[in-house]
C-alpha cells in the first residue's frame, strides 16, 4: 500500500522530520522542505506499520476505509471504486486560452492526483522551487493522514472544446479541439421545475474527489486549484459529508436526508455486463479518444426538509414506492427483492402510479440504468429559517443524452418526489479513459 | 454500549422489520412506525453484536471511533468529551413569546437528546403521534449507524434573557429570566478587523452536534428543529467537516486548512486543575443556576486560503511560531517543547514579536487559557474563484469578559496571522450544566 516514492521522500503519513537523519536535516528547526515532508535524500522504505504508528489516534483504521486506490488503469478511479464515504468536487472555468499551459496543466495535475492518490505530498520536493524562500511544495493539511482511498476524477465540460480560437488551429474552438467534442457531451436540457443557479452549474473542467477522510479530499482538490492559478479559476465547489449510493456489492445501502435507502438497484462494480453496457464508452461510440471513458452528470438537488419531516409514513412510502424501515419495494419483503409494478391492494397499485422507483426503474425505461455516486450535502441554512441540504446527484453513463436525460424526462414530469426536491444546479463532463503507464496523463488522447 | 430502550424499541442499529415477528407486524409492508423502528412490543434485548451485524459495511467501527458518550452528569457531554471528528452547529431564534412554549420544548430536546446520544431514534414510537397517518417518530437518516460517540450540547445567548415581556413576570424580559442573565453573557464586543455578517452571527439558542460520522450529528440537529417547529427557527448553521483541536492527551493534535499543527498547547480533559480552573462555572462566579457549566463562544473564521498558499515556508512558520512539519515551537524540537519566548537567533527574536504562538499564549495573557474545540470548514467556493474554507472556532471558557474578549483583543491587533484571516461570524452563550436523574431537563436550573 505505501510504497517508496522516486524522490525518496516517504508516504504523508510515514514521514516527519523526525524520520530524518541525513546531514541535511541539520536545521532541526525545519527550514528546509526537505526536513518538513520527507527523507532528506537517503532511499528509506517506509512500511505500513511505520504510517500507520503516526496516524491520528482517532483516525478510521479498520482495512475497508484507509489504503490506497490505484490511479493508473483502463478507467478512471472514482467511478466503480467502491463509493468512498467522503467527497470534495469542484468546478473550474479554464481562463487561459494557452493550448499549450491548459495541457502543462493537464500533465502536472495528473502527476499530483497520482502522487496524492498514493498518500504523498501534492508535488515533489523542490518540483515548484527551492528552499525555506518558496512556498512550500504541499499545502499541508493532510500530513499525518492515511491515503483514505483518494480518489481524483476528472471531467472535460463542453466549454473546454467551445470559445473563440485566438490561433486558428486544427479543429478550432480556443483550444483547438473543438472537431473532438463528443456528440453526447451536451450542456442538459432545461427539465421541468428545473431552478437552476448558474453560480452552481456547469464548468469547463472538474475534479471529483473521494475519500473516507473529508480532510484528505479537500487538501487534494485544494492543491491542484493551487497549481492551477493563472490557467484555472475555481467556479463552484461541493462538499459531500455522505455516500448515498452503493457501487459495490459489499456495501450496505446507504440512506439519504429523507431517511430512505437510496440506490438499491444502482449498478454494482461486480456486474461488469452492466459495467460495460450503462458505464463505459466504446472507441466505436463517438470519439475515439473517449474509449474507456465516460460521462460525468452533476445535480445538486436541494430537498426541503422541513415540509418532508411534516409528512405521514404513509405519504413518504407512496412517493419513494419501498418501505422506509427495510428499503424493500412496496409489497415486497426485502430491500433487493424485484419490484412489482403490477400488482394492486386495497387501495390502487400497490406502487403508486407516480412512484418515484417506478419512474426511475429500468423496466419503465426501456432498459436504461446509470451509475449513482451521490453524496449528502448540509451547507449551512437558507436565511429563511430552513436547512440548505440535498442530494449532490452524480451519475456515471456512456451517453448522457440516451441515459440520463430521457430518465430524467420522466422524472421531472411526474416524479412524486417533485414536491420535496427541487434541482438548483447542473453539469456535465467528458470523463476521459484511465492513465496508461509512463508519461501519459488526463486527456492525452484529447490533446493527441 | 446498546440498552434495551423503554419502550421496547432496539438501538438505531440494532432492529429492522426484520427482526419483528409480533403480530402487529403482519402487514409486512411497514406501515406500522413499530415494525419500521422497532420490535413490535416484545421486550428482546439487542446486543452490539447484532447492532453491529447491521451497521454499514464501510463504516469506521473501531471502538475510538464508535459507542456512546454518556449524556447526564454534572456537566454536558461534548465540552472536555475527547473531540469527535465531525460537527454540525446551529443557532436559533426563538420565535415564540411563551415562557411555557419554551420549556416544554426544552424538555423535549433533553430527552431526544439523550435518546440519540444511545443511539436510538429521536422520540419514542407514538411520541409524536401514531399509525402511518402522522409523521414518523424520526426522521429515519441515521438508521443503522453507530451512535458514534455523538454529543449533543445545548447553550443560551443573551437575546434569550431579554426582549419585552408579554406578560409581567418574575425577573421580566420576554421569559422572565432578564434577571437572571449572567454578567458574563454579553456578546463580543467588536474587535479590530472584524467583519461580522449578522446572518452568521449571535442567536438565541445553539445545539452543537459533535459526533464522528457527519450523518450522525446532521441527523441529530435536524430532528431537533423539526420538533421546535414554531417555537424555534433557524437562524445559522455549520457543519464542520474535521476536528482542529486535541482536548485529551490520547488524541494525535490535528493540523488546521493552513497545514500546521492547531491547539497543540490547548487544555485537555486529563489536567482537572486546569479544567476546573478554566472552563467549568462555580456557583458563586455569578448566576447560581450555572453552576457547573461553561460558556461558549463561535467564531466564524475564513481564511485566506490562496494567498498563504502562495507564501514562503519563512514566512509562514514566522507567522505562527512554530515549524510546520513537527509542530514545534521555533527553536524548539518537539511538539510539545515549551515556548521559548525569549532566546534570539541571527536575525533577531526566535519566535517573532507578533507570532501567533507568542501572543496566544498564557505567558503572554496573564496565564489566561480556554478550551478550543473548532472545525475546519469548507462550503463552496466565494463566487470570487476562491474557496470559501476557514476554521469554525469554538471555545469553552469560564468568564469569555475575562478569557476569550482580552486574548482576542491582543490577537485583534497584532497577531501575523490577520493577514490571512477575517472573522465573518461571532455568538456566545451560556452553556447550562449537565442533566441529573429523572426529569431533570436542559435549563432546569434557569427555568426553576
Amino acid at each position: 500500500m505505501r510504497e517508496q516514492d522516486a524522490d525518496g521522500t516517504g508516504p504523508r503519513g510515514g514521514t516527519g522530520p523526525e524520520g530524518g537523519s541525513a546531514p541535511e536535516d541539520a536545521p532541526r528547526r525545519g527550514f528546509s522542505r526537505r526536513s518538513l515532508f520527507g527523507l532528506a535524500g537517503a532511499g528509506v522504505v517506509v512500511g505500513a506499520a511505520a504510517g500507520g504508528a503516526v496516524g491520528r489516534a482517532t483516525a478510521p483504521d479498520n482495512s475497508a476505509m484507509a489504503g490506497t486506490v490505484p490511479f493508473r488503469g483502463a478507467h478512471q478511479a472514482g467511478i466503480v471504486t467502491a463509493a468512498q464515504d467522503r467527497m470534495h468536487f469542484v468546478a473550474f472555468d479554464v481562463i487561459t486560452d494557452s493550448r499549450e499551459k491548459l495541457v502543462s496543466l493537464l500533465k502536472t495535475w495528473t502527476s499530483m492526483a497520482e502522487r496524492m492518490s498514493q498518500g504523498l505530498q501534492a508535488t515533489q520536493d523542490g518540483a515548484t522551487g527551492s528552499g525555506e524562500y518558496s512556498p512550500p511544495d504541499d499545502t499541508g493539511e493532510a500530513l499525518g493522514l492515511d491515503p483514505s482511498q483518494l480518489t481524483i476524477t476528472i471531467g472535460f465540460g463542453p466549454g473546454l472544446f467551445a470559445g473563440a480560437p485566438v490561433t486558428p488551429a486544427e479543429g478550432e474552438g480556443r483550444f483547438g479541439i473543438a472537431a473532438r467534442k463528443p456528440a453526447a457531451l451536451e450542456q442538459m436540457p432545461r427539465f421541468m421545475l428545473d431552478a437552476l443557479d448558474p453560480a452552481r452549474s456547469e464548468g469547463d473542467l472538474c475534479i471529483q474527489a473521494c475519500a473516507n477522510d473529508p480532510q484528505v479530499a479537500v487538501h487534494a482538490v485544494r492543491n491542484l486549484a493551487r497549481v492551477g492559478f493563472g490557467v484555472v479559476a475555481v467556479r463552484w465547489s461541493q462538499l459531500g459529508f455522505g455516500r448515498t449510493s452503493s457501487t459495490s456489492t459489499g456495501q450496505e445501502t446507504p440512506r439519504n436526508l429523507f431517511g430512505f435507502k437510496d440506490g438499491t438497484r444502482n449498478i454494482k462494480a461486480e456486474d461488469t455486463d452492466a459495467v460495460d453496457r450503462f458505464i463505459w464508452v466504446d472507441g466505436a461510440d463517438d470519439q475515439p479518444w473517449m474509449a474507456g471513458g465516460s460521462y460525468l452528470v452533476a445535480r445538486r438537488i436541494r430537498m426541503r426538509i422541513e415540509p418532508w419531516d411534516r409528512t405521514t409514513l404513509h405519504e413518504q412510502e407512496r412517493v419513494f414506492g419501498r418501505d422506509k424501515g427495510s428499503g424493500a419495494p412496496l409489497g415486497q419483503d426485502d430491500e433487493f427483492d424485484p419490484l412489482d409494478l403490477q400488482s394492486k391492494g386495497p387501495n390502487g397499485l400497490l406502487i403508486d402510479e407516480d412512484a418515484h422507483v417506478r419512474l426511475a426503474s429500468a423496466e419503465q425505461n426501456g432498459g436504461i440504468r446509470i451509475l449513482r455516486r451521490g453524496y449528502n450535502f448540509t451547507d449551512g441554512s437558507d436565511g429563511l429559517g430552513h436547512l440548505d441540504a440535498g442530494l449532490f446527484f452524480i451519475a456515471y453513463c456512456r451517453d448522457p443524452q440516451k441515459q440520463f436525460v430521457p430518465l430524467q424526462d420522466a422524472l421531472s414530469r411526474n416524479d412524486l418526489l417533485n414536491e420535496y426536491i427541487s434541482h438548483v444546479g447542473s453539469a456535465v463532463f467528458a470523463v476521459p479513459p484511465g492513465v496508461s503507464s509512463g508519461d501519459d496523463y488526463w486527456g492525452s488522447g484529447l490533446f493527441a
